[in-house]
């Protein structure tokens, strides 16, 4: 697996919150609340999710608000206003501060949002960034996992796998090779696809989902909370030159960083068969009756996910 | 010091943020977006800011609530929705975990606002809660540092020094006798005033402020911020009877938690001098021109805090 689990205790959490028992909280990438406002959440921790010399402090701080830029699009909402708090690790300096602010404030101008406030503390062992956003819901009614129709396509916006091949480059100490640049830079910044989602507004979305634990796995929350089978078709997953590349280069299969990738924060998405879709959307494969997820390749269906499987 | 500072690098924030320069952010202790909402942010980090063994995993999900929901009324507003982010301490179990959002969830019921969401992740070391507070304008104009005015009365609401007698008490192991009692129940469970700030609404406050890094320090921001000197009069400061038998006890003197002691979580405030004052809020002071923060004494005016001070 390439994917690295970011929120292994969501069920958990949803449950602790009591969030199910109030029906104004949808329980998806962020909480809907009174006047169309969106307002989501998105920690990452020095050691789980990034690593200094992996990632520079101010990709961290891009990363922060990009995570949650893809939650509010992810709802159909446009990001307005952010705060943060900088967990300083022990052996962070006032340089890795201030690039992590640096890169947060670049990360925002790059979406449209501001950073309006925060707070430090120090901390005894690693570092964090928790970062959260207030966004504006941009659509009539918001865009859940639990809204996929049989009969309805699957698609994607922006890009996939290419954090997870540029993480494996990472680690295999070949971060320096020509082909390993774009899926580096993609997993030290990732880019959610903000002009897609902005497209997708004038179309009726069913599901929508951000792409931050892996294609298969945010696969799998939409067809078990909509209660229907996805087929995603192997014929429609383009591997991208820079993808074979680095996969060749590492002795690995690119399909797997296309299908499991996780942090790669574009959209995963249904709508009616019928519709034309906009730049930087592509179908990647359908909605059918059953449960589960399942991939269609040559060799026939092969089970990606299964009903009721909780990622981990 | 009893007080155990918090947010030790606020100007670098702010320099860093860029928030000086847009003067639609007051830099104060929450941010004012437009609509009249405000958003916060506090986090609370594991060895610097609690322990599990002196605070029960529920205290510190109070404890994460309560201080941003100083925060929104210190701007004169009220707390609406909450998002948090859990950073899993390596040694933390679930029931940790479910404590914690136990915790939050009956400070969010005290003070009347709601839990909409999270994220967890796991640390490599010790853990954090991370919580940021959507909340609503209350009154025409924010409450700023900035508004004190000379000839202006200082007043608090609130409870002052119980947090940090509760903290000594606990450093000392004497947390068990009955006079810590009080102090260390709201060492753990601070009490932001919120009927207070309810009844500060109809009247017109000046300046305002969350008192979470100590009376003294608070003041300096004030003072430094609105261009004034304040005085902290000594005899207007009633030494509740707890904090008496727990100085005696730990032979301490407990002006010093009172004028420095840190986490309280209530709010600091000036009024014009001709206002009958309402239940909850009592005068401490006086406000007058000049820099810096003195306590009038018996024995004269004692510097508290000089003009720029910057609390580390």
């Amino acid at each position: 697996m390439t994917g690295r689990p970011r929120t292994p205790e969501f069920d958990r959490i949803a449950e602790a919150f009591g969030w199910s028992r109030d029906p104004a909280l949808p329980g998806d990438d962020a909480a809907l609340l009174p006047g169309g406002r969106l307002l989501c959440c998105d920690a990452l921790a020095e050691g789980a999710h990034f690593r200094l010399d992996w990632s520079g402090p101010a990709d961290v701080g891009w990363k922060a608000v990009a995570a949650n830029v893809a939650d509010i699009l992810a709802m159909g909402g446009v990001p307005d206003a952010a705060v943060w708090s900088i967990g300083m690790g022990r052996e962070w300096d006032d340089r890795v501060f201030l690039e992590m602010c640096r890169g947060a404030r670049e990360a925002c101008e790059a979406f449209g949002c501001s950073l309006v406030g925060g707070d430090t503390v120090r901390c005894d062992g690693s570092g964090f960034a928790s970062l959260s956003l207030l966004g504006t819901l941009a659509v009539e009614r918001p865009w859940k996992r639990s809204d996929a129709r049989v009969g309805d396509i699957l698609c994607a916006a922006g890009s996939l796998g290419l954090s997870a091949a540029g993480w494996a480059a990472l680690r295999s100490g070949r971060a320096e090779h020509p082909s390993a640049r774009e899926p580096v830079s993609r997993h030290r910044r990732p880019m959610p696809p903000v002009e897609a989602a902005l497209r997708l507004r004038e179309l009726p979305v069913g599901a929508c989902i951000d792409i931050s634990d892996g294609l298969s796995s945010e696969a799998a929350h939409i067809a078990t909370a909509s209660g229907v089978r996805l087929v995603v078709e192997r014929e429609l997953l383009e591997i991208p030159p820079d993808l074979s590349a680095i996969g060749d280069l590492l002795g690995l299969d690119p399909m797997d960083w296309i299908l499991h990738g996780g942090e790669e924060h574009s959209l995963l998405l249904t709508l009616p068969a019928d519709r034309e879709l906009p730049e930087g959307v592509r179908r990647i494969g359908r909605v059918e009756s059953g449960a589960g997820v399942v991939l269609q390749a040559d060799s026939g269906l092969i089970p990606l996910r299964l009903e009721g499987w909780v990622h981990r």
